[in-house]
């Protein structure tokens, strides 16, 4: 044993007290909900993994973020995983029998040693869901197909999801005659056209010794406008000697058509050719979801990436997947107050109060009915007066509270108070848990 | 990007996938159910702490098998957490104004560098629940409950929880006249009593320089047999002259008495003077679980700790808890196929498939109908003949499997093939979702 310790937390990372880990659970509880429907499997994956197996696949700045876990004397280079996507791709080399396509869904923290500010930790959850072992565009429709049914079922109504693909945008820049070596720069400025607008996009690319010839072909592309059905033609005829950009405009028509049959509302999804992402291993269609009202931007996407299994394995494997960030989520829906009232502040619905000592043992057997009855059912614990005990249910948002005295013992009955109705019944003991739960206002858990 | 990279674990480390992941998430899912229907509410802490919150808690060996995080050039000293129970603490003194009695539950990985071994991996999952702020025996009676209800609910018939009291066990030093620094082998001796025999336990004290006539003194003691009630109230009498061994009688006589209010089956739970756990941070009832059939042992236990939080602040908090090991836990209901039939080998329970290109729409259509009425849905994305398709689904052990071709969509009709039956039924696509609900045998989810 030690001396004091002053109680603190390391650097951008943080407790999530009951109050949020109630929202947190209902926001992860819903998104694991539409990942089963869709027929996805949890997998789990270590939060240690090799240093090698990590490195080099997320670009330069990377390993420098990854938390380093090498034990003293060990022999092993290790590292806190940096995202789900890399342990997926390693899992998938490990396992060759993992019968195909492999849907599986993850739901996990990962660690990035980045500047902690407003709403970034270093820690946080990535909720993804990826197919691997399938080409098929009716994969990359089904990502957004869940995205929607995610945003939807939480309640955001205006959102929208930008489409690109990663073949297009090796297209275009093959059209504009960028140089290869060229290509990262033009990718990043492209993608603040919303930010900056053309001309600040116009003064990047000459910044990064891209040739005025080249900004203007760019920029004419950039600026066709109109239904994503007729940009899409328009541009199959302009790019048309270059295969690799007709190929990404045949996967953007295929991912829409699936959309269309779906029944996703057209104003919750657009092609945007200047949304770029983090390029990485993206290989196909990629999105990126923003909530536009508020104005809160990204809250996750992702993308088609062919290549990445490949690099643990010799079979290389088609996979596609998307990832959503919840901590914006969850600041946002609870600013919003987008939280249904049944999630409450408290898990507890009932209280059951404890008279006097000699009537402990009547409490303690009313706490198991209620309990086997699906109550959530917190017991007092002290001998206090019944009015510290019903302050301490109020305190804590508990919306009914049983008492049990001598007389209620005697006549086989209890009193059942309603804290938020103010109202309260004495009822005999075999009907007090449908009582609770029949009361007009008991919240469902 | 790098050179391929051979996909690989580090030592103790593992993967669960999909078919292992589903017995899991069933078994966390009862333990949380049964936390909160007990009204403990979710608490979240960082994977990672500060060394010092975490170094000299737990007794010699444990900072050696500590992670280290510390980031290069990081002025933090970092580890990863080795329980969750001193990391509750720090959150106890880092946030006074959490009302008391603070009733937690977290379920989260800790990180131990042990020797890996079957069924012994360095990342292991902690169900804990602990309540912090009341000295009332009734917390203590609440944990065994606890443990009471999980155990049945996962359908553990042959178990018994062992209690004792950690001011009996310095009572009982007292009354045999063992010197303060031989406690600690004491108990160790004690604690192997049933394993090893009373002549052992007699031989490893001679061996720990323990006094002849002590150990008369003590086997005499641990010898008393009988009812649980009727061994306290004799030992009442052999230590009367040690107060701190009235009160640990005092609390287990407490303890026992709400036990029996509760109406926890007699053969369920047992005083067991020589049950030790390792001591560390225990003051007043401690408790292990044995499965006995079969043999396998402890699978969880837990205690009261009334100086622990004191180590943080500058105020203590009374505090009890308990703690489950899923992992054998787990890997006994496999072995012995305790698992609900429901449970299955995968999530999904329905299967679409694509007759054709043309009918791909129709397809879409009925995946979204089935999984807005709540049945997992997966749907097949290559253009594959039926047979193959049909087998996908027997591969996976998807139940249902569901057909529409160009007849089918003309009558407004689906085809339903249910796997297990091998049967198969034409219906109007209005009732294909309750149909299948409805089929004998469908398994809920």
């Amino acid at each position: 044993m030690v001396g004091k310790v002053k109680p603190r937390l390391p650097r951008g990372m943080r407790d999530i007290l009951p109050q949020k880990m109630i929202l947190r659970q209902y926001v992860i509880g819903v998104i694991t909900q539409v990942f089963e429907q869709f027929g996805y499997e949890p997998l789990s994956t270590p939060a240690v993994e090799l240093f090698d197996t990590l490195t080099g696949k997320y670009g330069p700045d990377a390993d420098r973020m990854m938390y380093d876990v090498s034990r003293k004397g060990g022999k092993e280079k290790l590292a806190l995983r940096y995202d789900l996507s890399v342990p997926l791709s390693r899992v998938m080399a490990m396992y060759p029998d993992l019968h195909k396509p492999f849907k599986r869904y993850q739901i996990s923290p990962v660690w990035r040693g980045e500047r902690p500010g407003k709403g970034r930790y270093r820690e946080f959850h990535q909720c993804d869901v990826d197919v691997v072992g399938t080409d098929s565009m009716l994969a990359d429709a089904e990502m957004l197909n869940i995205i929607y049914e995610v945003m939807t079922r939480l309640g955001f109504q205006e959102f929208l999801m930008k489409i690109n693909d990663r073949k297009m945008l090796t297209g275009i820049g093959q059209f504009a005659g960028v140089p290869e070596e060229l290509l990262g720069g033009l990718y990043r400025s492209i993608d603040k056209l919303e930010r900056i607008g053309l001309d600040g996009v116009k003064d990047e690319l000459r910044a990064n010794a891209i040739p005025d010839e080249v900004i203007g072909k760019l920029l004419e592309l950039l600026q066709v406008t109109g239904d994503d059905r007729d940009i899409l033609a328009e541009l199959r005829g302009r790019l048309a000697a270059y295969p690799i950009a007709l190929e990404g405009i045949a996967e953007l028509e295929e991912v829409l058509g699936y959309l269309e049959n779906l029944g996703i509302p057209r104003e919750r999804y657009e092609v945007d050719f200047s949304m770029v992402r983090g390029l990485g291993y993206y290989t196909g269609p990629i999105y990126e979801t923003v909530v536009q009202e508020p104005r809160i931007g990204s809250i996750g996407g992702g993308g088609r990436y062919d290549e990445l299994i490949g690099m643990f394995s010799d079979r290389s494997y088609p996979a596609t997947g998307t990832s959503f960030g919840i901590e914006r989520i969850i600041d946002v829906m609870e600013e919003l107050n987008m939280f249904p009232p049944e999630v409450g502040t408290t898990i507890s619905q009932v209280l059951v109060t404890v008279f006097d000592e000699a009537q402990v043992g009547a409490s303690l057997q009313l706490t198991n009915e209620l309990r086997r009855a699906g109550l959530n059912t917190d017991l007092y614990f002290e001998n206090d007066p019944l009015g510290d005990q019903i302050r301490y249910a109020l305190k804590k948002g508990v919306q009914f509270v049983v008492i049990v005295g001598p007389d209620e013992i005697a006549a086989g009955e209890v009193t059942v108070r309603n804290l938020s109705l103010k109202e309260q019944r004495t009822v005999e003991r075999e009907v007090m848990a449908d009582t609770i739960k029949d009361w007009e206002g008991c919240r469902e858990r």
